[in-house]
C-alpha cells in the first residue's frame, strides 16, 4: 500500500443498494463487488441527489447539488459555468478518461456564445465532463459514432448497422420469432449476444486495456457501465440464473394507494408503474435485473485481476457505486426518481490503499454519505486542491481513516424536477412548478413539493415508508422542523461561484488598499 | 408618438427615491426628472434586489435574483453562463451602447476555460455586459484607460497625470489648501473643476453624442451616471445650492441603538456610520449629495432637448432609475446595504411612447416594481423574445399600458452578501455564513439572515422602520408566514438556465418519440 497514484471510479446505473451481497441480499452473490467492501469501507446510508441519471451524474461530477449545478433532468446541458471532475484534473500530470457513461451535455448555447464550436477538441472534452473519451456510450439506444462497440459487435459477426437493437436488446422467442429486450415480457430470454460481446463485458474490455496500457503513467478511469439500467435483458447464462423465488419481495403495501400524494398518484398512472404494479411483470423483470448484477460482478472480478497483474491495489483509489435505484414494482412504481429508499440508496464502496486506511477495511460505515462527496474524495485522494467555494460535498477520506471530527452531517437531500414526465401532464402544472426537496435524517424522510401537500415517513417505526404521514396534523411540528432544514439548506447552497473564499478574505474591508477612501470625515 | 425603436435606460448611482420633487423632496426641485415623470410612469415602490452596486446592476442587466446570477458584491464576476441585457440585444439590428458605469466584471477564469482571452473583442463584450463601449467609467476611482475622460480633461486645461484626483475630487478649502473630496469634511467645497467638466456633464456629452450620431438608426443605449455617489464633491455652483435647512431631517432614533441586531450593530461600528451619527457630517454632506442629484436634473435637461431636437421622444422608451438608495446617517449608518427603505428603494420612471400609454402618463403607480423587471421592459418594448427560463422579472409595459392582470406581485425581494465587509469580521463570520434575504409586502418588512435572529417591521404603523419587532414573541405568526415567503420565492428562482419551458414542453413524455420504450410490457 502506498500513495495514491490513480483512481478507478465505477459507476453502475439504475444498481439499488440491496441488490448486491455485501448490502444483504440473500440471493443474489456479488463476490467481487463483496471484496472490495472487504478492502475498503461500505457505505450502508449513501444517497443520490437526485433519483434521475443526468441531475445525480452531474452531481457526482460537480460535487454540487442539483439546485446549484442546475441541469435538473437528463439532456438538460450542464451550464458552461459549471466545473467537472474532468476540469479539476484537467492540466495535471495524469489522464482522466472516461469508458462509458456520463450522461453530460455539452450547454451547446453556451459554447457558442464562447466562439466554441461543439465539435471541436474543447467542445469534445466539454461533451465529456473534461474526460478524455476511451469509448463513450450512454447507454439505452444504439451507440453512435463516439463509441466503437457497433464496430466491435459486426466485427464479431452481429452483422447489422444496428448491431445493438438486433442482437444486444434482442432475443429468440419460444416460436423462434425475434423479439426486442424493450418489451418486458422478454426479459427472461438470453439476449442474442455472447456475454462476453455484452455492453458490460466490452466496457470491462476497455478499461482494462487502458489500465495496462497506462503502465506507470497516473491516471483517473471513469468506467461507467450502463447496466442494470433497462432495456432488462441479459446474455446468457446471466438471463436464467435467477428465478422468482430469488427475489426480494415487492415492498408495498395497498394501503399505500389510499389517500395517494397527488403527484405518486400520477406516477403511479405510467406505463411502467401500471405494468410493474401486476406481479407477472416483477416475476419477469427482477431475475434479469439481477442477473445483469451478477454479470457486471463477474465482470470486476476480471478487473480486479487486471488491477493485480499491474500492482495496482497499492495506488489506486476505487470507489464503487451508482447513479441512482429502481423500484421494479415497490411503492407500486416502475423506474426511479420517487423520493424512497429504493430509488436514492445506492451501494457506495470506498478502497483507499493508503496505510491509514487499515484501521477502517472492510467495515460498513453508517454515516451518511451523499454523492456530492466523491469529487472532493477523488481529489483530496489525489493531492489536487479542490474549490471549497464550489464544491457542496466533502471528501470520505477521513471516514476510510478514521479522522472524522464528531460533527459529521446528520441528513442528507435529494430533489427532483418532474418537468419532463408524463405526471406533470397529467396534474396539468408548468415545467416551474414541478420541482420537489428531500431531507432525510436518521428517523425520518420529509419531502417538500412545490404547491402541493408535503410527504412525512417515520423511519424508526415505518423502515419500509409505506404510510405517509405527510398529512397527520399530530405530526404538523416535525415537518415544520425538517422544511427549515430544507430551507436552511437551501440557503447556504454556493452560489458565489466565481471568486473564492480565500480571494473573499484578502478582499474584505480592503477598499482603503486601493485607494477607495470612502465614509472618512 | 409611434413604435419603440430606441431604449434611453439612465441609471444614477446611489440616488434615493425621496431625494426627487416628483417623489416628494420639499426643497430639491428636479424638474426634469419630473419632466419624464409627467410623460411617464412614476413608480412609487420600485426595489433594487441587493443595497450594492455590483449584485443590483448585474440584476437590472440579466432580469435575475442576486442568488440566481450569483454575482453578489462588488467585482464578484458574473458567471460566464449568465446573460446580460447586452446578450439578449446582441444580433438585433440595432446599436447597444454603454456610456458611463456598469460595474460588470467578466470571469476572466471561465473566459479562459473556452479559451477566450480577457482583452479580445469577445472578451471586452464581455466585460461591458455585451454592450459596445462608448465610454466605460465605474466611477469612483480614477479613470483608466477605457475612458475618455483623463484625457478630456487634460484637453481642457487640467493638467495631471491623474485629473479625477487632482480636480475633480480636489478643492481648496479657506486656508488656499487644495483638499481631497475623500474627506468628506471638505464636501461643501467646490471641485476644482468646472461644472461643464464634471464626470455628470461629460458622460452626458457622450450620451448626446451618440445619439445624434445615431441618426435614424435604432439603438439602445445605457447612460449609467456614477453620481451622487461619493465621494461628495460638486462644482459650483452645486455645492452651494442648498443648506442643512433644505436637507431632509435624519431618520433615526436613540431606541434604535437598543437591542440591535448584530448585524447592524457591526455595521453602525464602520468608519462611515460611525461619522454619519454625528450631525455636522450629515449636515455637511446631504447638502452637496442634493447638489450632486440637482446637476444631474441639469444634465438631463439638455438630453431631453436632445431628444426633441432629434425627434427621439417619438420612438423612444425612456427609464430613469438609480442602482440603490445611500443612509447619509438614517438609522444611524452610512452607505447603503442594510435593508431599509432608504437604501433600497429607488426612483423608477418609465416613459413609453407608445399611444398604448397615453392613459397614464403622469400616474404614480403604487404596484410594486422590483430592478429584475428592467431587462424584460426593454425586451419588450423592442420586441425581442426574452428567455422565460432565465428572466425572474415581469415586463412593466402592461402597467404603463393599463393591461395588467389583477394578480400583479403583492410583494419585494431583497438579498444582502456581507462577506466582505468589516462587519463580518467583526462578528467573526465565515464568508458562508453571511447571507440575508428581505421581503416586505404592503404592510410588513421582514429579514432572514443566516444563522442569526431575523428583523421585522410593522410598516403600517412604523413607516420609517424605527422600531425592530424581530423578537417580538407576539408577532411569530407574521414572521413564520414571512419566512415562508421566502422560501417559497427561492425554491421558484429559475436554476434550469440552459433548456427553455418550451424545450420541456416538446421533451415531456417523449421518450418513444427517440426510440426509448422503457416500461412496456
Amino acid at each position: 500500500m502506498g500513495q495514491i497514484r490513480n483512481v478507478l471510479f465505477i459507476m453502475c446505473d439504475q444498481l439499488r443498494a440491496d441488490h448486491l451481497s455485501c448490502y444483504g441480499h440473500p440471493h443474489l452473490h456479488t463476490p467481487n463487488m463483496d471484496l472490495l467492501a472487504s478492502r475498503g469501507v461500505r457505505f450502508d446510508r449513501a444517497y443520490v441527489q437526485s433519483g434521475v441519471c443526468g441531475p445525480s451524474r452531474m452531481s457526482f461530477y460537480t460535487g454540487r447539488y442539483m439546485t446549484s449545478h442546475g441541469a435538473t433532468w437528463n439532456r438538460v446541458p450542464l451550464s458552461a459555468g459549471e466545473l467537472t471532475l474532468g476540469d479539476y484534473l484537467r492540466g495535471k500530470q495524469l489522464t482522466a478518461a472516461l469508458a462509458g457513461k456520463t450522461h453530460v451535455m455539452p450547454d451547446v448555447d453556451g459554447l457558442a456564445r464562447f466562439g466554441v464550436e461543439a465539435a471541436s477538441e474543447l467542445g469534445t472534452l466539454m461533451r465529456n465532463g473534461g474526460f478524455i473519451e476511451i469509448d463513450r456510450y450512454d447507454g439505452h439506444s444504439p451507440p453512435g459514432s463516439e463509441s466503437g462497440y457497433p464496430a466491435f459487435l459486426r466485427s464479431h459477426g452481429y452483422a447489422s448497422a444496428d448491431p445493438w437493437s438486433d442482437f444486444v436488446i434482442s432475443a429468440v422467442d419460444a416460436a423462434g420469432k425475434i423479439v426486442s429486450g424493450w418489451n418486458m415480457r422478454n426479459a427472461r430470454l438470453a439476449a442474442r449476444v455472447k456475454a462476453e460481446h455484452s455492453e458490460t463485458a466490452y466496457m470491462t474490455d476497455q478499461a482494462i486495456r487502458f489500465i495496462r496500457g497506462q503502465g506507470e503513467q497516473p491516471w483517473v478511469l471513469h468506467l461507467s457501465y450502463v447496466k442494470p439500467h433497462w432495456p432488462y435483458m441479459a446474455p446468457a447464462p446471466y438471463n436464467a440464473l435467477y428465478g422468482p423465488g430469488d427475489c426480494l419481495p415487492p415492498n408495498r403495501s395497498r394501503a399505500e394507494l389510499e389517500n395517494q400524494h397527488p403527484v405518486l398518484a400520477a406516477y403511479r398512472q405510467h406505463e411502467e408503474s401500471r405494468n410493474f404494479a401486476r406481479g407477472v411483470v416483477i416475476d419477469t423483470v427482477k431475475p434479469t435485473y439481477m442477473g445483469l448484477i451478477k454479470q457486471i460482478d463477474d465482470q470486476l472480478g476480471r478487473l480486479w485481476q487486471a488491477l493485480e497483474q499491474s500492482g495496482r491495489w497499492n495506488d489506486t483509489l476505487v470507489l464503487f457505486t451508482s447513479d441512482h435505484g429502481e423500484f421494479t414494482g415497490d411503492h407500486w412504481l416502475g423506474e426511479k426518481e420517487i423520493f424512497y429508499e429504493e430509488a436514492l440508496r445506492v451501494p457506495l464502496i470506498l478502497y483507499d490503499p493508503d496505510p491509514a486506511a487499515d484501521g477502517t477495511r472492510g467495515n460498513a460505515e453508517a454515516r451518511f454519505a451523499e454523492c456530492v462527496d466523491v469529487l472532493p474524495t477523488i481529489l483530496e485522494a489525489l493531492g489536487i486542491g479542490g474549490a471549497p467555494h464550489l464544491i457542496e460535498g466533502r471528501s470520505l477520506l477521513p471516514l476510510t481513516r478514521g479522522t472524522a471530527a464528531g460533527d459529521w452531517r446528520d441528513c442528507v437531500f435529494s430533489e427532483l424536477d418532474y418537468s419532463f414526465r408524463h405526471a406533470r401532464q397529467i396534474l396539468k402544472r408548468h415545467p416551474r412548478d414541478c420541482r420537489a426537496w428531500m431531507v432525510r435524517t436518521d428517523d425520518w424522510k420529509y419531502v417538500h413539493w412545490l404547491g402541493l401537500r408535503p410527504q412525512l415517513y417515520d423511519l424508526w417505526s415505518d423502515p419500509n415508508e409505506l404510510c405517509d404521514l405527510g398529512a397527520d396534523p399530530r405530526l404538523e411540528h416535525v415537518r415544520a422542523a425538517l422544511h427549515e432544514r430544507l430551507f436552511d439548506w437551501m440557503s447556504r447552497l454556493k452560489l458565489r461561484t466565481t471568486i473564492s473564499d480565500a480571494d473573499i478574505e484578502l478582499r474584505t474591508n480592503a477598499h482603503k488598499k486601493h485607494g477607495i477612501h470612502f465614509g472618512m470625515w
